[in-house]
């Protein structure tokens, strides 16, 4: 036998250190003890009978939380990048023509995802903040008649809320499937599946739901699952073939389940506990704690001279703020003060509002009035603190 | 706004129940408390630089498994399927010429990702329960001439550990990188991956390493990190785009990380703590203990009469052990005995050993004489007490 070439790290004999932060940006959030602690119970089997009915309990959840009667309703074994690759690989055959709404780094991001499995892309651009007309969205299916057509509903890059009503039914008048990303917003802002005829629909855990990053809720209507199980090629992906997900997660009508991968059991628990706490509260109540604690902050923010990036009110996501840049500030030192005086981490842009923004994402558990006193009384500490940008 | 259609499900108001279970099947395996404990710590953001010194841990402790120095080391976020998906669809273009070794259902499963893909596919068949010599290997490497040769160290459908020394020399002979799945085997049988000269190979959290499902080892020698960063077209999926992951992981030249997904925390604080405890106790004798117990189990098991499947001894994974179905009985029956009398998972068989074996899985914590004993006990008790079948 050769001997060992490489070491036991040192840097392993350190114990585990993980600080406690309160996680006011675009997520993850903040998982309450509970929800971390479902997550910590043992190991068992990804086919035993007890992981089964876990899953089905996440199954009913996600229903719930989507507003869907959908048989396919499932979660991913990964984040919401994973649930966007699922949806865009089963829905889309190579040649399919796509349109992606892009007010923000999402459309852009499934625009690469399409294209890279031989999709014809095109894009409609809303500028930075702004969101799109129903009637330029009917355009652009009345030129490229798409067979899938992408739209975020809470563009956590640069804190709009789209506007959903009409697109689906407009998607269908053009024969479209209408994919919807809900990751910033599902829990946080009113979304009906079924009746605002979204077809696929998905989200992460690490939101408004305060699981830890890692399952990524899903859902197809039929119209989509007719299309996905009617296909001609297999997606490019096994371990996201629609198919076989669904006869994982119970949804199709075979008598039993085939292994197909090893479902990550414990982020399972997690994901069913902040579940349960959803429904628990009921979603109405969410929606509106959420939206009652934005505007509590829009407000601070304004007495405080600060600007909202979203002007349109109904357009400003309840559970991702974006402010904009304090002028005469280097946004990067605001950051960087509240995270080391006030152990709160809020962040800059991304994509098309980096540097134009900073973001705070008050979500799940943390959406409260405290919590936005916290901040605010941090954003003042650093207006005053922070050293004006001579440049 | 419309009323809600979906109501708060029944089922989420029952209290989560999972119960204690002994997992001797071919995984997961059981999790020692300090590994839960490490996953129910506070989530940080994935872009905080405590997550980053984290990684950095997961790296330095997944170079020291596979005894490899490659820069481009790291965990996917995902279980063992994510990390196949990742080794193919970064290494394979379509087109490509691909020779998949199967000897049980990995080898299946691979091939099966890189035809989705466009590979051009060719299988070498072994026996169950068999593997190949390196003869045959090269028989096939100068026929087909591939750009990528796809093997499993530890096939835990059959209970083979296939055999790699000459195997890596033989595949850059003929110009193809050496892809290796050790998701069974890892850290229970010896394995050098910088001297057995292997481009890609990975690995499973919830074997050996006994952390929960989630996460997935890998490292790309500099060989296939040359073909990836040189290939034409862009690997299908943006998530697990080895050029996004390499900089998530800070293994690139870059001088900042970019957002690329939100990597799961709490699963990589498991990880980073398994891979501290393989280090703590070190390779080498992890594998030893490994070895013991594997034979001490199986004297036991001949002792009781039973057959082992692997007739060779050196190619007897000491991980996962595949027992002959006893003749007269029904399989199903005696895993279903061992789970209801003795809370112990043990299972039937896999792909194209479904039918043909029991398999036992004793892996990390679980690999001791006493747990063999109760395997051992409860066999005995199973054989005593299930019903013949008088078919």
């Amino acid at each position: 036998m050769a001997s060992l070439a490489v070491l036991p790290p040192e840097r392993l004999k350190k114990p585990l250190a993980v600080p406690s932060r309160l996680l006011f940006g675009p997520g993850p959030s903040n998982c309450p003890p509970r929800i971390l602690e479902a997550g910590a119970k043992p190991v068992i089997g990804h086919m035993h009978p007890e992981i089964f009915e876990i899953m089905d309990d996440i199954k009913s959840g996600i229903q719930y939380m989507f507003q869907t009667n959908n048989a396919v309703t499932l979660a991913v074994s990964g984040t919401g990048h994973t649930a966007m690759e699922c949806a865009i690989f089963n829905s889309v055959e190579p040649g399919d023509s796509v349109v992606t709404a892009v007010n923000g780094i999402w459309g852009e991001r499934a625009a690469d995802m399409a294209e890279r499995i031989g999709a014809k892309v095109n894009t409609i651009v809303a500028a930075p903040g702004r969101f799109l007309s129903n009637a330029e969205i009917e355009q652009v299916l009345a030129k490229h008649r798409p067979a899938l057509f992408f739209l975020a509903h809470g563009e956590s890059s640069t804190g709009v809320l789209h506007p959903l009503d009409g697109i689906g039914q407009l998607c269908h008048k053009y024969d479209c499937l209408f994919l919807v990303d809900s990751v910033a917003s599902i829990g946080g802002a009113p979304l009906f599946m079924d009746q605002q005829e979204i077809d696929i629909l998905y989200t992460g855990s690490q939101k408004v739901l305060n699981a830890p990053p890692g399952t990524a809720p899903i859902s197809f209507s039929e119209r989509a699952c007719k299309k996905i199980f009617d296909r001609k090629t297999k997606p490019v992906s096994f371990f996201l073939d629609l198919k076989w997900l669904a006869n994982y997660w119970g949804c199709d009508d075979k008598p039993s389940r085939v292994y197909h991968h090893t479902g990550p059991v414990t982020a399972f628990y997690s994901l069913r506990e902040s579940l349960a706490v959803l429904a628990e509260e009921g979603l109405e109540k969410s929606w509106e704690r959420h939206q009652d604690v934005a505007e509590y902050f829009h407000a601070g923010l304004e007495n405080m001279g600060l600007k909202l990036f979203v002007k349109e009110k109904k357009a400003r996501l309840p559970t991702v703020t974006t402010v904009v840049a304090p002028q005469g500030y280097d946004w990067k030192e605001i950051t960087s003060f509240i995270m080391k005086t006030h152990n709160i981490e809020i962040s800059g842009g991304l994509g098309p509002s980096v540097g134009l923004v900073l973001r705070v994402g008050l979500m799940g558990c943390n959406s409260s009035k405290s919590k936005v006193d916290m901040v605010l009384a941090a954003l003042k500490d650093a207006l005053r603190n922070c050293h004006e940008n001579k440049l």
